[in-house]
């Protein structure tokens, strides 16, 4: 079934799942901070009738279902240029990861959303109303829309407190092409999904290969 | 070849690695806070001529490689008991992790050795005559000496300073029946390692199956 979906951020993981909900027939509002934005513009012209642009406030009341693709550094700051009532009761997608670059390469997780507490599960906070739902951040964004991309079938995680939300989620990443999804409860799960990032940039620098994914062989 | 193994430890984990590395025919001593330990004894007992107990102290002055097994929270405490030239220039494998049950379940991590430290990096600071090497600690320890119990072929990880160190502990490893070692680099890398924690024990609860692991699909 078509959805309308908002975007958040304009970036490469906006830009690829925002392509990925067109191709599948989704139309789709990529949101930035200012309504000009040049690579929303771009972006939007680029993928046809069913993409579109504005600011982030825009794509938040377009979407029926919206994806937070913003840096995780600047995640709530955007959150907080959507009206609350805009977001309310609407599922809502955190991709994003609370990377800190200010102590160097490989970044490290911003404090005070590691360990016992999450970016996830701020982004609740200052949403109430929405479900949000952490999925996705785990991966590159290349794999994010095609984790066949990784060369086989890795899991993909969700965490959230709304049951329906979830299954909205669920049905969005099995249009990915993900097989083997894991529910990991409510939104305090989204910890353990950031905290994967240290092994995750590791991995890649062992391995040169940005091109992979976890899988739980269980 | 056979070598003369010490483990720290006398718990599940020690008590996994202990016995099969005795199943493989190396000398193996047990050591823990005190001689008189009766798990200690009642392990090397059960374990035949190749197993024997003692202090941390002796543990670590027989073995040629050494297993960190203690519970994260009292590791280095456990470690001050050992002399330092009893472990200098020796491979130490540091299998603990730094779990913080005080905020109740599931555990946390300590915050001082996590995201910007780990406990790897404490072990090695305080053991600079050593060449301390992470690895293990992202499976329970049954699948730690028998990967297949996982039901597939999952990747271990390995991080440390010391090359050499780190090929010996992957000679361990492919002993146990690891086919898939990746290494991360430094020690640094056991922060990645220990930081996979929070999602094996989410992964844990979500499926109520603690025999799994991570595969790196790539």
């Amino acid at each position: 079934m078509a959805r309308r979906i908002g975007i958040l951020g304009s970036g490469m993981v906006g830009s690829a799942i925002g392509a990925k909900l067109v191709q599948f027939g989704h139309e789709v509002k990529m949101g930035s901070r200012t309504a000009g934005n040049e690579k929303a513009a771009g972006w939007a012209k680029s993928q046809g009738a069913k993409a579109s642009h504005g600011t982030f406030e825009d794509a938040a009341k377009f979407g029926e279902i919206i994806f937070v693709c913003t840096k995780g550094d600047v995640t709530l700051d955007a959150l907080k240029l959507v009206k609350p009532e805009s977001l309310k009761g609407k599922t809502v997608i955190d991709v994003s990861n609370p990377l800190d670059f200010s102590k160097g390469m490989p970044p490290t997780l911003v404090p005070r959303f590691a360990n016992t507490n999450s970016l996830g599960e701020e982004v609740q906070k200052i949403l109430p109303g929405a479900n949000v739902v952490k999925s996705l951040n785990i991966v590159n964004c290349e794999v994010m829309v095609n984790p066949k991309k990784s060369g086989g079938e890795p899991t993909m995680f969700v965490a959230g407190n709304s049951a329906p939300a979830k299954d909205e989620v669920k049905g969005i990443l099995k249009q990915f092409g993900w097989s083997d999804i894991i529910d990991l409860g409510d939104i305090t799960g989204a910890r353990g999904m950031e905290m994967i990032l240290p092994i995750w940039l590791r991995t890649w620098g062992a391995t040169q290969n940005g091109y992979f994914g976890f899988k739980i062989v269980r």
